[in-house]
Parts: structure tokens; C-alpha cells; sequence
């Protein structure tokens, strides 16, 4: 007998390695119809403005041009990003075309024709009457009497505020021996996925819709659609068989999806909508810009005594995941650390500025950034070594955040101390280099995660298990795979439950017609709730399937194992039986059909990390390099580690950026964005990319599949405070305005007097 | 409360009326890949010879040829129209190519080019070296010692003599008044069905296999694939969505599928290929001709004492379905009327001629003309009204067939007593019109025919059901429609199950990737087996769904019921709420998953028929017109009675076909096939058709589901001997060789002399 697993934990190959390395892979923006149109949209210059009128007359006329939609013609409803499920988390504050322009890149009208060159040149020849009226980009501004108001909300405000609070914070304050505030501050962070948002609409002869467009939620797009256009939920088709990334932004609904469908139907031919690179920064959905106050009490010890934090949130014009981000980004920073008084305060806030959304870390990375960075601040002031300060307050198994939720596998401490000793801490925080122009230093931060959007939001995930005549199987998961590897996690869950080989499983995603329903690849959820429904459904399957064994071998079904396509007897390993023999067909008899379906139940559980940056900062320039990362990830199991490294490495590489270079700027007159593109908005190039290692701290955890737990977000939570608590070790210059950039931090160190003014 | 069906019983639309009628369907023809190289086959002129050697180079040369195959080049496996699980009913004889040619067709080479033209102009430069050997044409010679033998099988048999016995012949014979003796003969019938057998192969870069085909069982191709190529079923989809009808030839497999994945293989390109109409003919299947010798034993006042039958099938030059069929056939000869004693043979033998296969009545309706033909004889003999002595012999609920099948609902007495009825027997009966040049006259003919293949071949079909957050739903099922009606009739089965609308449902089929296992549309057995598959798997959702509105409604779940959309309590039929409601999404929450799966478990049920001809003989000429046929048919429930009635109608234009003109001529002296065009070959067009009566006779039959049993083939299972029996009504005389062509009806004519000679 072996428990030991056979596929779990393989570092097998994609499933779709192949088809995506030599190009064969259908990504939607690879689809092309017969009679196909092409879509453009026309967007507003302005930031702010009522659209009086649209004269579409001339672009009609232009041959080639099939269809021209603007606010008087399309169905005056108001759409979410998701319907009832996420209302949670989504506002449902944006028409499909309004009367109302609220940003600089807002839709005012979209044509059709033949060509995207003659829509685009169409686009040139509608006249909009604009009346602007004044416009507002400062979240604080927006909030104040007066301001102009963009949704009619009190103080432009998305949701209520939300607050947090647990104990009583100024008593915590009175304890405290010491008490630092800052405020702190955060980009407009881009994805940068690399396939542009696209969509595909065709109508059958019958009035049935099928969409290709790239998404990280299917069911979603099919509910949306269904809401909006009127159409029953099993007369759409939503598909997306590969999808160049989405990182959170494409758990959102951009107008192109409604406009597509809404052109198709009218002319009577398939029309593709894609975004330029340009519309995905203007109308993409960057990270909340969010401003922090944060206010904590110490003892001399260490010992948290108080937190007051104040989180607002630059949504932009309309309101996407604002509310959700806002709850987890504020519930963030009220936690990671142990303190008996905290009171954490939300704002999400309308601006007249380009939509943020969920983008990897869904507000808990500008949290991390503001707790991580003062903790720096503290264990300077208490000359404690900041791991050491870390320990002290670092939540242990059994804790509970201020809301209550409890921490049941939690091994940040372990985190802790494996990074400090791979990156060498305690000597090289002893020696930093504090002469020559370039100077080195090392910096720590943590995070945790959850891995669901439970108990925000209802989790459900289906899938179907169904084993084919010669013992390979086919998995139906609702679950989408955003080209993070989902289809190969699922296939090892599913292998490992099943008894088969990694290669003998199939599975299907991407397309509702056949999929059980899943409410997209939010969170970081795909492998702890999905990869469940797999295990479960699989485990269905497995008990029917011993039971068909158990009559072959003449066994008890409870004595008997399966793996690796073999049935087993687990007290006589010699005694084998093939599945392909058990459910195949024999002369004259069909083959036994093996089916289980499950839905995982909603639950959460928390990941937890700890990384360490070495920086190398250059003082007569202000250029800072990241030399060496080393990223601790306490995960649970790594159902595929060279999967789940691969997640943290490109999460370092968002994370770098977001701590030295990303943002994406807006003309503080216009609001018009001055850098929509990827020359002008710079991410990290390979050959920007530091040392990396990466340790997954492993352990079973009792909920997730195979004891896993999420990862995809957790990479890149703690990783612009550890490279700023590094450039802090480097230089003794605490940086409190994201992306620490060359010239922000030359100006920093221009103006530094001795040592650091906290 | 109400019982009453909502759905069921409807003559709703077929789901894919409008995409069929638009020409929007998608056939397996259609399909157009990148790239697509066109497959054509170099067939033998030679009835059965050697191959010596091919030599392939001149075509291999000729620009826009891609490749080449030969015997030597493909791998020697036999393959089957089935593997295993229809290894009962299929011959497993035949090599993808080989080095033996056994008709004239019979394959020897394929080309790839870029284009069909091209691949066809390359046939021609590609050399064959025959040896010609002796061939045989005729069963009973084949099976005589000395005989060329095709597959070195005792006299030619493709299967031992199937033989099936119950009583004592001999003293059933001793016992009798009366006995005759008759010879019949029938066709080589064709289905000609509208969209030619194609076959469309492409492999990922991953080495997965996609095949688009035209096929009533997609898991027979899959299985038969993946054992013939050596790939794991996994690694191939098997796609048919719409099919342009089969008739039973199309769960048969032909050598293009191997050779157009071999080529595929090869070329690492998509490659079509696509039968032309007179490969349809001449590689394609045609029914069995069979020659039966039936002897019966009567009593004076008309009961029957003794049964003897020879039925010897003409398999041509492979097995294909030959085995099932002469079960299936020697089978029917022994049924259908009661009589204690009964011995019938079955010889399936090979030939050199094109071979014969599955084809609607499965080898019964060549019983059934010998069988009610001769019964015709003996009423003549005995004085006796048709009709009567018809219902004198019927069988009866509670009978058993000589094998010992039970037939438990059977309504074969009403079906008689009903088409007399309509049809005017009795005063017809009494007046035909015996002079002038044309004679009217009435006959009838019954048959009985089983739902499915069970228990020759073990049933499995599979369903899942999978509702949407709308409360529509989404049905995946494994069996194939090849334009029978199939994802109709399966829906209405699943909207009345689960309790919504019609419309409500999609119903996904067709595509071995996604939907379970299904053996394939075989026999009458699709809304039998698969419906019943389907009602299962929806009673299973809709038990998880009053589950929930029993919580949502406060009452207990035995006491709702849900119907077309709603749910409500039973004893107040006021108090309701919609399935949307139930399982759709609620603020916060997500939707609630219902998915139901189920494998339909084997068994059997016989549908009855009688059918009753009116012909118009022109004595003149010979030429028989049908002027009206009443079809009474004991099918249990109609589940949709337009698609029933559609399909006896489509029956009865080939039952007609049979009767009066189809047939599949080969030349005597070479074995070649001499109409094999849609010119030479004759079949029934519109305005050959009579007027048409249908009388679904329903009862709520206790195995299938809702009371369903089957009636694909049953309809044209008594067509031919009705209408010969009323031509031997107008004219006298017994035609006992199928098609009753004018010519041989004239030569008749022209021999006969007085009464007819029985």
C-alpha cells in the first residue's frame, strides 16, 4: 500500500506547452468569421462632458461602413461587471452608451464595416456635440461638498464607507510608547496582458449568440449578455479556449462585449471588437490609485498596541470591482499582524479619470506597501532588526483578523525565517554599503491572501469527471484558464484522484454550452476551489469505478486503489487489474460509462509569504536596481511547483514594477492619459529581472485539494514594501509614494538631512 | 395538481429547424480547414484479384500532390465497424488496405493533393499490377466446396449459421391442413442518404487528432481510431453537430477515416475526404439481398402449425453488420405470428460484390416480405380475409418469440383492426377493380421491430444535465442525431423531466470531447435508450432543485412539482415560484449549481405496425402506382407525434422504393456495379409519393421514457409486402422478387394464366 502521490506535485508540462509554443493555440483575437465586421468605438476627449448630439450621417455613408450605434440607439441599460453574484463586489453604475461622457476615453459611439482601417476611419467623421462641464480627479477633491458629481452618490463615493474595527483604538493609542503616522501613496498600476481584449459576436440562423472574446469569466459574460440583450442564458455560447492573460482586469465586462452583440444582431454578420493597446490602458482597468493614512501605537518592545488606517480609493468614472477591492484592500490593512485595537476606513471614490479594477493582489498590495513600509519606520525608532519585529507581531495559526476570520494554516513565521537565512539578512543588514554612488541594501516585507472571494462572495465551481472506454478521461471544469496552467493543475487533480496518468486526462474549459457552471478565475481560487470540484467529482468517479473493479478482482471496493491507471490491490500489490480492462468494452458488451459531477461548497483559507529584496541603489542618478529577490510562499501544497513558481516569478516581475517604474499618468488639466502605451509606460523587461529564488514553503491544508491553498496573487503583495524597506536600507530614505522612480527618489536624497526623518 | 405533460407530446419545432432550413447548419461537409489537403481513393476494376504492385511515382510527381499511400504503407490492423463492444454484431475482416482486392471498388490506393482535381488527376497516374482470380457473386455458390474464398472462412460464412428453434418442425408440419413453400428474393437496396460519407482529420501541434465525420456513433469512430492509430482516446475528438441522414449505413466505418488521419499524420495538414454519389453506392452499404426459403404448416381454419426458414444473406465482400443482421432477420422470420413450432436458419456469406451493411430494418424487412407475403398465399388458400387471418395468428401481450422474448406491450391487433378501418379493407376487399387496363387493389402486411440492440449488443448511453442560473438548461448527451430529430425529441424529454420550457433546453450532441458515452444510433433505440438516459439524468436535477425550493417555499419537496418554468406546491397550485428564482444568483450569492447525470441501463421493447397499400396496377405496362398507404403504428408514446409521423413517412418513400424500383445492379460477368448514380438508381421523388395516413397508436409503454418505444425503422418494415400483396389483390398475381420493377410485373403478366398458381 502507498499514500504516496504520483502525479500531485509532478512538475509535468502544460497541457497546452505545444499548441502555445509553436502558435497553434486559438486565442479569441485569432478568431476569424466568414463576412466578418470589424468594430472601432469612438471615445470622448473629454473628461467630463454631456453629449448633446452624435451625427453618424457622414461615417454611414462611407462604403464599408455596415452599422453606426450610438446612445439613442442601443438598450438604455445598466450593466455590471457582473450581475447579482458579485454585486458584492461590482457597481452596476455604467449604460452601454450614455448621454454622459465621465472620463477622457469614455465610448460615444462604434461603428461596424468591413475593415477595422474603414471603422477607423469612419470614427473620424461622426460629429459629437460635447458640452463639458467641470470635471474632478483627486479622490480628496471628489469627496468634497461641492464637487462635481459624477453618479449622483453622496460625497462621489462608490459604496458606503467600510469600516473595520475591533477593540477600542484609542485606548490602544494611550498604551502605546510610541506612535507613527504617514501617509502613503500608490499608481495607477496597468496589467499589461498580452492579449488586447477582444470579442467576437455571431448570431446563428436561429437567434443564438455565440461569443469569443477573452475572459476571465465565462458565465459571467454569458449572464451579463443574457441580462442586458434579453437573450435566455441557453441561447448563448461563451468561449474562450486560450487567453493571453487578464491578471483581474478581464473579470470585468468592458462595453465591447454588448456593443459586439448589439452590432452583429443588427447587421446580420459576425463582428469582432479588439482593443488597441492603447484603449487597454485607456479603457482597460489599471490598479486603484489609493492614498493611505495609517496611524499605529508600539511599546517599546515591539508590541502593537493601535492601528488607525484610512483607505481611499481612486475608482475612476465608473465603479468595476471598487467595492470589493475596497473591502479587501481596507480588511488588508487591518491585518498580517497582531494588534488588539484597529479601526481600518474604506473609501472608493469616482473620479473623472480611467476605470481601475481588479488587477492580481485586489487591493491588498497598496495595504502592504503603507503596513510593510511603517513597520521599517518602527523597527528603526525600537533599533529592533525588522524580521525580528516581524516575528514578534507576525500572525500565528489559530489568530483571527479584526472581522473575526480565522488564520487556521499559517506558517508566515517559517516564511520569516527561511528568507532571512537564504538572503543572508543578519549579514548583510549588519554591513550595508553607505559609501560610493552605488549602495546596496536589504529589505523584507509580508503578506497574506485569501484564496477565494468567499465570504464576500457565494464560491461555486463545477466540474464533470467522465472516464472514456480505454481508462483515459475527460474533465468538463467550469473554471477558465487565463494561460496561468489551470487546465494542467486540474488535469494532475483530477489524475492524482482518479488513478490515471497526467496524459491520459482531457480537459475542457472555456465554453459554456458544456461546462458546469463556475464563477470565473477570480481571486486565487482556480486550484483551492476548482481544482476541489475536480478532486470531488473525480472522487465520484474513482467510487464507481472501484466498485466495477471490486467485482473483477473479487475484492471489497475498500481494499482496492487505483493510480497511475492501474487498480491495485492495496494488500497485494501484484494483484492488478488495468482500467482500461475494467471499464472498456468486452465482446458484445458495451463499456461501463464512469460519470461524476461535483460543485465545491464556498470556503476559504489564507496563503501567507514573506519576501526579501536586495537593491542596489545608485545615488548621483536615483536609478534603482533590484538585484536578488528571494520569495517564501506558504501555499499549502504546490500541486504543480514549477506552476506555482512560475505564478510568484511573474508576480515579482508586476511587483517590481509597481515598486520602481509602473504608472500610468493623467494630465492633470484634461485628465487625458499621457502614456498609453508600452514605450512610454515601462514595465520590466527580462533583462530587468534580478536573481530570483523561490521557496514554497509546503504544507497540507485541510480545505483545499491535496492540502493546496491560492497563489496566484500572493507574488506580488509584498513586493514594492520589501524593495522600499530595501532602497530605505540602502539609502536611510523612506519612500511613501509608489513607483519609486529615479527622479522621485535623486530629489528624495537631494533633500535628505542625516538620518531619516521618521 | 396536474399530471398532465406540458412539453412531451408537443409538435414543437425541431430545435434546428431554422439553421437547417437557412442553410446555417454546419454538416461534416462543410468543414473547410487552413491548408486543407482533399483525399481521393484509386478503387479495383477487378472483382477479386491480387495486388502485385503499385507504383505511385508519376502521381507522387504531379504538382499539388502531397502523398501517396499504398498497402505497404499504412499499418496491417483489421479493423471493424465496431472494436469489441460490437463485436456480436460486426465482422472485424477488413485491413485498411490490403494486398487483396475482393470487389470491384474495393480499395488499393489514396492520394492527398491540394485540392480534389488535382488528387483525382493523380489517381490516374498511378500503376497497378493486378492477378486477377476467380470471384463469386452469388451466395449460394459461394458456399458451395470449391468456391473462391474471400476470407478463408468455412463455405464463405461470415458467421457460423445462426439458428433459431422452438416446438417440433417435423410434427408441426405432420399436424398441418395445408403446407407452403415459397422462395423470396429481395434487393440491393441503398439508403441513399442526402450528405455523402466525409471525413475531415487535423492534428493539433500537440498530436491531438480532431475529426470532423459524418457518423451516427462518434465513440465507435473514436474507439476505432485510437485502436487502429495507436492513440489514446483522450487525444481525439470526434465532432458530427449536423448530419445529412445515414439510414444505419453511417455506423459503419470505411477505410476513409484511418486513411484521411494516416494522411493527416503524414502531411501534418487538415485533409477532406468526401465520397462522391458513386462511392456511395459502390463503397458504401446497401441492405443485404437475401434469398429466403419459408415453409409453413396451417390448419384449414387457419392457425399456424409449423414454420421452416433458410435466410440466406449476400454480405458481399466484408462482414460490416452482417452478423447482427442475420440475427436480427432469421430472427423476424421466425416472429410476428404465433406458432408453436418454428425453425429458422441464418447464413451470412461473402461475396464479390459491394458490400452490404446496416440499413433501417436491419435485415426484418426481407423477413417480413416473405413472411406476409406468404400469409396472403394461405388466406387465398383458405378462403380467409387477409385481415382476419392475420389477427387469427397475431401475437399478443404476454407472448414469447421462439428465442423466448417476451413481448410485453403489444398493440398488433388494434393496428390491424384500426387500418382496415380507415383504409376501407372490407369494401374494398369485396370490389377490386379486376378490369380494363388498371387495377386497383388493397393489401396490408405487419412487422414488428425492436427499440434497440440490446441483447445482442449491451445498451449504454449517457446524459448530463446542467441547469443554467436562468433556470434554462444546457443537456449534454452522447448519442448522435443524423437529422432524425434526435436533440428535439431529447430535449422535450429533458424540459418535461425537469419542469421548463421547450425552448429552455439545448441540447449539446455530437462531439466525443465533451459529451458522455454513447454506443451510437443504432437500431430504433435513440429516444428509447438515450431519452430514458436524459430522463434520468433530469429527474436526478430536478431533485436537487425542489430540494431548494422546498427551503425557498417552506414546504417538503414530495410535495412540489415544476412545470414549464415554475415551481409550485401541488395541493395549491397558487403558491409557486420560478426555477430562475430558485437557482438563480441573489445578491452576494452565487447561482446554485444542478447538475444531474445518468448512464441509461440495457433493455428492450418491440414497437408493432400494420400497414395497409392501395396500388393501382396498369396491366399494360406493368407499372404500379401506390394511390394511398395507412400506416398504423403501436409505438407507445409519440414523444413528438410530427417527428414520428416523419419519421413512417420517410420509411415509407424507401419502403416503396424497396417494393417497386431500388436496386443496386452489379454485372454478372465482372462484378461491377452499373448504376450507381441518382439517374440510374431509382428512388420514390415527391411526386411519386400516395397520400399518406399515419395513426400513431399510443399506450404508455412501462420501460421507456414516458412511455416511449421506438419507430425509426418500423415503417418501412411491412411497406413492400403491403404493397405486393395489393398487387396481388389487383392482379392475381404473387410477385416474390423484390423491386416489383414494371418489367418483371409484365413478364408476369404475360405468363399468367387464370388464378394465381399458389
Amino acid at each position: 500500500m502507498t499514500s504516496e502521490l504520483a502525479v500531485v506535485g509532478q512538475r509535468v508540462p502544460k497541457v497546452d506547452a505545444i499548441v502555445k509554443a509553436t502558435g497553434a493555440a486559438r486565442f479569441s483575437v485569432d478568431i476569424r468569421l466568414p463576412k466578418m465586421l470589424h468594430g472601432r468605438m469612438l471615445r470622448s476627449p473629454h473628461a467630463h462632458a454631456r453629449v448633446l448630439h452624435v451625427d453618424a450621417s457622414r461615417a454611414a455613408r462611407l462604403p464599408g461602413v455596415k452599422d453606426v450605434l450610438a446612445f439613442p440607439d442601443v438598450p438604455r441599460v445598466l450593466h455590471a461587471g457582473q450581475p447579482e453574484p458579485r454585486a458584492g463586489s461590482c457597481a452596476r453604475d455604467q449604460y452601454i452608451l450614455d448621454d454622459v461622457v465621465r472620463f477622457a476615453g469614455d465610448g460615444v459611439a462604434v461603428v461596424a464595416a468591413i475593415s477595422e482601417e474603414i471603422a477607423e476611419e469612419a470614427l473620424d467623421l461622426i460629429s459629437v456635440e460635447y458640452e463639458p462641464v467641470p470635471a474632478v480627479f483627486d479622490p480628496e477633491a471628489a469627496m468634497l461638498p461641492g464637487a462635481p458629481s459624477l453618479h449622483g452618490t453622496d460625497r462621489n463615493l462608490v459604496i458606503p464607507p467600510f469600516i473595520v474595527q475591533s477593540g477600542d483604538v484609542e485606548r490602544g493609542f494611550a498604551e502605546a510608547d510610541y506612535i507613527f503616522e504617514d501617509r502613503y501613496e500608490t499608481s495607477r498600476h496597468v496589467p499589461c496582458y498580452m492579449e488586447p481584449n477582444v470579442c467576437v459576436c455571431e448570431f446563428d440562423a436561429g437567434g443564438r449568440l455565440s461569443v469569443w472574446t477573452s475572459t476571465q469569466a465565462p458565465f459571467m459574460v454569458r449572464g451579463s449578455l443574457s441580462e442586458v440583450l434579453g437573450i435566455p442564458m441557453d441561447r448563448i455560447r461563451v468561449i474562450c479556449e486560450h487567453m493571453g492573460g487578464g491578471f483581474g482586469a478581464k473579470q470585468d465586462l468592458y462595453q465591447l462585449e454588448y456593443l459586439c452583440a448589439l452590432l452583429a444582431r443588427r447587421t446580420g454578420r459576425p463582428v469582432k471588437m479588439e482593443f488597441t493597446r492603447a484603449e487597454t490602458f485607456i479603457a482597460g482597468r489599471s490598479r486603484h490609485p489609493v492614498s493611505i493614512e495609517l496611524k499605529q501605537g508600539v511599546k517599546r518592545d515591539g508590541t502593537l498596541t493601535a492601528r488607525f488606517g484610512r483607505y481611499v480609493a481612486n475608482s475612476g468614472a465608473y465603479g468595476s470591482h471598487g467595492a470589493g477591492i475596497t473591502r479587501v484592500g481596507t480588511s488588508a490593512l487591518g491585518s498580517l499582524h497582531r494588534c488588539p485595537n484597529v479601526r481600518v476606513e474604506g473609501y472608493c471614490v469616482y473620479t473623472n479619470t480611467p476605470i481601475a479594477g481588479a488587477f492580481r493582489g485586489y487591493g491588498a498590495p497598496q495595504s502592504f506597501f503603507a503596513l510593510e513600509s511603517q513597520m521599517d519606520a518602527i523597527a528603526e525608532k525600537l533599533g529592533m532588526d525588522p524580521v525580528e519585529l516581524r516575528l514578534k507581531n507576525a500572525l500565528q495559526p489559530g489568530d483571527r483578523g479584526p472581522s473575526g476570520t480565522p488564520f487556521i494554516n499559517c506558517h508566515l513565521p517559517d516564511c520569516l525565517r527561511k528568507g532571512a537565512e537564504l538572503i543572508g539578512w543578519a549579514e548583510k543588514r549588519r554591513a550595508p554599503i553607505l559609501s560610493g554612488p552605488k549602495r546596496r541594501g536589504v529589505g523584507v516585507a509580508c503578506q497574506l491572501h485569501s484564496a477565494t472571494s468567499y465570504p464576500a462572495v457565494k464560491e461555486a465551481a463545477g466540474a464533470v469527471v467522465m472516464l472514456n472506454e480505454d481508462g483515459t478521461a475527460q474533465i468538463l471544469v467550469g473554471a477558465a484558464d487565463l494561460g496561468t496552467g489551470t487546465k494542467t493543475i486540474l488535469a494532475q487533480i483530477a489524475a492524482e484522484e482518479l488513478g490515471v496518468r497526467y496524459e491520459d486526462v482531457r480537459v475542457i474549459s472555456g465554453d459554456t454550452d458544456v461546462v458546469p457552471y463556475d464563477i470565473g478565475a477570480y481571486a486565487s481560487r482556480t486550484t483551492f476551489i476548482a481544482g476541489g470540484a475536480v478532486q470531488l467529482a473525480a472522487a465520484q468517479a474513482k467510487k464507481q469505478l472501484l466498485a466495477l473493479a471490486a467485482d473483477k478482482l473479487q475484492t471489497p471496493a475498500e481494499e482496492l486503489e487505483a493510480r497511475l491507471g492501474m487498480i491495485r490491490v492495496k494488500a497485494e500489490p501484484a494483484r492488478t487489474i488495468s482500467i482500461k480492462e475494467v471499464v472498456g468494452p468486452v465482446r458484445g458488451a458495451a463499456p461501463h460509462s464512469v460519470i461524476g459531477e461535483a460543485t465545491n461548497t464556498p470556503r476559504n483559507d489564507y496563503s501567507f509569504a514573506a519576501q526579501f529584496a536586495e537593491v542596489e541603489v545608485d545615488v548621483e542618478t536615483g536609478q534603482t536596481q533590484v538585484l536578488r529577490m528571494v520569495a517564501v510562499h506558504d501555499i499549502g501544497r504546490a500541486i504543480n511547483p514549477t506552476s506555482a513558481e512560475g505564478q510568484v516569478e511573474g508576480a515579482l516581475q508586476q511587483g517590481i514594477g509597481f515598486a520602481l517604474m509602473e504608472d500610468m499618468l493623467i494630465d492633470a488639466e484634461t485628465g487625458r492619459t499621457l502614456n498609453a502605451n508600452l514605450v512610454d509606460y515601462k514595465t520590466l523587461t527580462a533583462l530587468d529581472m534580478p536573481q530570483i529564488e523561490i521557496v514554497l514553503l509546503e504544507s497540507d491544508d485541510p480545505l483545499g485539494p491535496f492540502g493546496a491553498k491560492g497563489v496566484a496573487e500572493d507574488g506580488m503583495c509584498p513586493t514594492a514594501p520589501a524593495v522600499a524597506n530595501a532602497i530605505r536600507h540602502a539609502t536611510g530614505i523612506s519612500m511613501k509614494q509608489l513607483p519609486i522612480t529615479a527622479e522621485r527618489l535623486l530629489d528624495a536624497l537631494y533633500n535628505q538631512e542625516g538620518p531619516v526623518p521618521d
